[in-house]
């Protein structure tokens, strides 16, 4: 290996143990709908029925993440029963809809409970979500983002938005967090 | 850097300037359905209900381009119910479906404004698009387009149609324009 | 250029103004639906209802291709009401559903106007397809078919099916017949 | 050819052999459902109605597997009348439905019958199949699956959940049993 491309290598380790060391403390973890917990896709038909497609994967990842003691929320600016749905089959009761101005919404569901603004991720793919992604501790992105979210994350995840992204950001934070191993311990007993 | 591969970026930046030169002039930016706002996918099911599905991403750029003062309108070949809603909920309301002399409904759309077909930006993917796209001063195509579609575009968008495409467009106008800053900025607000 | 690739492009271009020839005299294109005109994705619901998607690029390409004289008729091993309408939307009469054995039911869907298997070109995705086109003069396949149904096939599209599969055999074939300036034309006029 | 790359070659023949050698014996084909036969999204729509999607290289595989004297069966976690429609539509007769305890559900589904863990290939894409996959003969898994169950996996197929992955799995069984051929011939004659 080249000293430049070891360099590169260092650099992006030293990221990688910042991004670590962020999630280590996370408490909360906020969730956009559209283009986060869904490919972004609106459906609709001919009577105003509308559909939405989220991912097994990243249903998976939310129950284990809560079952570690990390508590998830959901904040969406538009607003659909379909959501309302997804989010009690998944355990999920901090849900607010259909509310422009993201942060004021952050403010409202955790604002009983004390909470501190270090120790919340988010993970947002457009404009309205960097008012919240500019305050928390962990601003997370997906790769179908809008560029200047993108930009104002600390770390873009792998897989896109409704096909394992809110997975993937599970996972890691309970890697981070030293938790993963006793989660999937279950699973992989055989006798 | 080689010399060749020196002019080939010259004469790139050389045809971007170009565009965002047309762009900064546009005044109207009108819109194809299917394979532009839409994948081009048609869902049907038994019952002849018929499913469309947009993009969250291209809703906001275009809400976000009117209110820069670009005007948006829709013009598609057929016609669906579910069009209809989709434009009324991003406050477009210069729209016709059902058809196929895309250059006709043009006039007519614009007809009583007075308007320039050099200040007109088309976004469009298949043949029927090529009779406005050939007289007006912004054709723009997607990736997904038909060939002879693509070749009669003066840029064709990086995002594929419904996946962004639109998104990418409004954004690219209001740089062009120098509105996009200004824009952004309410979302890049912390106090 | 070395001349091995020299002459491996030399039998690339061989092999398809073989294809061409081949095109160039097809009276019938016969189309496969799951896998060719669809994705192969088959939409269930909670209530038994099925969806289905198709391409408005294949949709336009068909109704020009029977425009300049070719007819084109549906076989498909599957049955559902969205076949017979999307059929009837694109002025396809000759349709046969629910049959396995498909080189039956071409024989009955051309038997009485009379035709050779030599003018008939098919496009098919799976092994039942296999059945028409070891028979016909152009057996066509798609990317997403199952290779030994790739390998039957004197060509295989660049589109998926579903994605414009369908469109580009259709323009194809137009311009193998001569046709394709012709039905191009009217879109180009600027009068 | 240098001696590393045909090292690495070697190996890779070595362990296709052996892949091979465990799926010629296999007697039963145990699927997961949502990632495995879908490609893992859950469609919702405002009234509480779920769609999923299947493949019909999928469906054509399975009908092709059970005739050359292979047993399917399906274990899933989630539960839904679609699943019950579809298994129906494949002649598959053992379901289980609903059951996070997958190994469990195994045993009831096959504890009649009699069986050897050894002869069972099961195709898994998340935790909770680990429970089988560490037990089977043969645990496969995709391309989509969370890495550390592609990493307990004999084999990944090179097709996604619901884009043939099953067909592949299907196929690759009948071809190490030597059944394949005597599968594809009728689709082959010509009479």
């Amino acid at each position: 290996m080249n000293s430049v491309s070891s360099k590169h290598k260092e650099k992006d380790q030293a990221h990688n143990e910042q991004i670590d060391h962020k999630l280590a403390r996370v408490r909360h973890l906020v969730l956009d709908v559209d283009g986060v917990l869904t490919d972004g896709r609106l459906y609709f038909d001919n009577s105003g029925n509308e559909l939405k497609t989220f991912s097994t994967l990243d249903g998976h990842g939310i129950k284990m993440l809560q079952k570690s003691g990390v508590q998830v929320a959901i904040i969406t600016g538009r607003r659909s029963s379909v959501v309302e749905r997804r989010a009690h089959d998944l355990g999920v009761h901090k849900l607010i809809q259909g509310r422009e101005d993201k942060f004021t919404a952050l403010k409202e569901l955790f604002g009983e409970d004390g909470y501190r603004l270090e120790d919340i991720a988010y993970v947002g793919d457009d404009y309205p979500d960097l008012l919240v992604m500019k305050r928390v501790g962990c601003p997370i992105s997906v790769p179908n983002a809008a560029p200047p979210v993108r930009e104002h994350a600390i770390w873009v995840t792998e897989a896109r938005g409704g096909e394992g992204a809110v997975r993937e950001v599970c996972d890691r934070i309970m890697k981070a967090q030293g938790t993963f191993d006793t989660a999937l311990a279950p699973y992989l007993q055989t006798d």
